[in-house]
């Protein structure tokens, strides 16, 4: 791993970090904040898995997440949203292939020599965080995420239990059998069978019985994308069904960018705190 | 005006305007935030002038001032740094030209003809403010910026005594006679006739009798233009000369970005909000 760059931001430091993966055969950049500590001290971690078209960098300047995480003394932990690169296979659409990764391990070429996210975001990048960041305390995680990065963080929680002690996500993709974003990515990253595509489907997961100690979720009624794409409905509905208990919230005028997502974010990092920060 | 852009954020709408701008003879583009408040109710104004290479975006993407403008009621205004466009005239460097107006009124040719960021800030901007948003109290104004805006407020506020009840600045430039970018963007736009440069010069205006109600600036100590650029200790003993009080702090570890402007906005927003909240 190697350090990209380390600021001062909000007492603690904001990190970018580089390194080459084995399960995506590319060099993988990641943003981690962590609060300034007493030595020895270990934090709870908070991953945020981003959107379409981002990479770790959009949260990272736009997420308004440092002031909440130093004040409740949470490591902060920013992924990118695919491999990238000139070797890395790509089309020409902000919604597959770079930048698109959906939080798969892609089983069609030429996607699944390095469309394996799943796996990056599951297994090796925290081992990496363990590995690198000793003040990470990998017993307690909470996940969250935007959109596609909502969608990756349900997904990955529902088919981790037990890893995750809270769970909440910002506009997430409800499903991604019953939106054009995910019946185009994951026909592209695991082909026309759909029944292989339920692992990655969280409102599935749900049906299936996968269920999340807590879930908390924003969604703004002005976005552009929430009767097409998310469908908020499709999880509260799934939620309902299971019994699973979620607080779900509507927000009044807020549409699907930054300046919804970081209005919101401060609230997201406490309710994880409540968490992170009590018994297990 | 133009509107270009309204979002919900933070209890407020962000908003980005455009307009034909009389005194540059082009477009101006600025930001602007309006925290929700009751009918007929009038907000105080705090003005934010960028530094070399931003735009309005700059700070409304990374200043992370909405959570407390919204709290403590406050408009937040942040204009262009100068005229844009091809037909304005330009250098390919970072520090003369486009996005490096210095908040000044330009003598010499080329830059004369649009380079009027001094009138635009001081005089053009605040009237269309106060004709296109009736919440603006424009009685209540606070000025603060960052870099060669920080200077830019410095300059503005003491030329006009009266006008703000508060100023703050992050890593301004202290004295524009006394630091290579100075030298050359006032060489550039008003001539080699040092004497003429002055009213420009935040040191010399208040070794030449300008005050200020109320100042307060952070610097970060790791700011790699701190000892060359920006020189804070000119400032600390312009005021000590002066008698002026002033808080100036130096943030341990801080360099010059957003990571560090957004870890003290709120702070400078609370203090300004003090002030703009209180008796004239």
């Amino acid at each position: 791993m190697e350090q990209v760059s380390a600021v001062r931001s909000h007492g603690g430091t904001q990190g970018v970090y580089t390194h080459h993966s084995r399960v995506t055969g590319t060099p993988m950049t990641f943003a981690v904040f962590v609060p300034d500590h007493a030595p020895g001290e270990r934090l709870p971690v908070l991953w945020y898995l981003s959107g379409l078209t981002c990479t770790h960098a959009n949260v990272m300047e736009k997420g308004e997440y440092r002031a909440a995480c130093a004040e409740h003394k949470v490591i902060f932990i920013a992924p990118d949203t695919s491999p990238r690169g000139e070797d890395v296979p790509n089309v020409d659409e902000y919604d597959l292939g770079q930048g698109a990764g959906f939080y798969v391990d892609a089983t069609q070429a030429p996607w699944s020599a390095n469309f394996r996210m799943r796996s990056y975001i599951e297994n090796e990048l925290p081992d990496l965080i363990a590995r690198e960041f000793p003040a990470a305390d990998m017993t307690r995680q909470g996940i969250t995420g935007h959109s596609m990065g909502g969608h990756g963080a349900l997904t990955i929680a529902l088919r981790n239990p037990g890893r995750f002690r809270s769970v909440s996500a910002f506009a997430p993709i409800a499903s991604t059998l019953n939106c054009p974003w995910g019946e185009k990515a994951l026909s592209g990253y695991l082909g026309p069978d759909r029944d292989g595509w339920r692992e990655y489907v969280a409102c599935a997961l749900i049906e299936d019985g996968g269920r999340l100690p807590r879930l908390l979720v924003d969604q703004g009624t002005a976005d552009p994308f929430l009767a097409e794409q998310l469908r908020t409905d499709l999880l509260q509905n799934a939620c309902d069904a299971a019994g699973m208990t979620a607080t779900i919230r509507l927000q009044e005028g807020y549409d699907h960018s930054y300046f919804f997502i970081s209005t919101f974010m401060a609230e997201h990092v406490v309710w994880h705190a409540a968490s992170l920060h009590g018994a297990p």
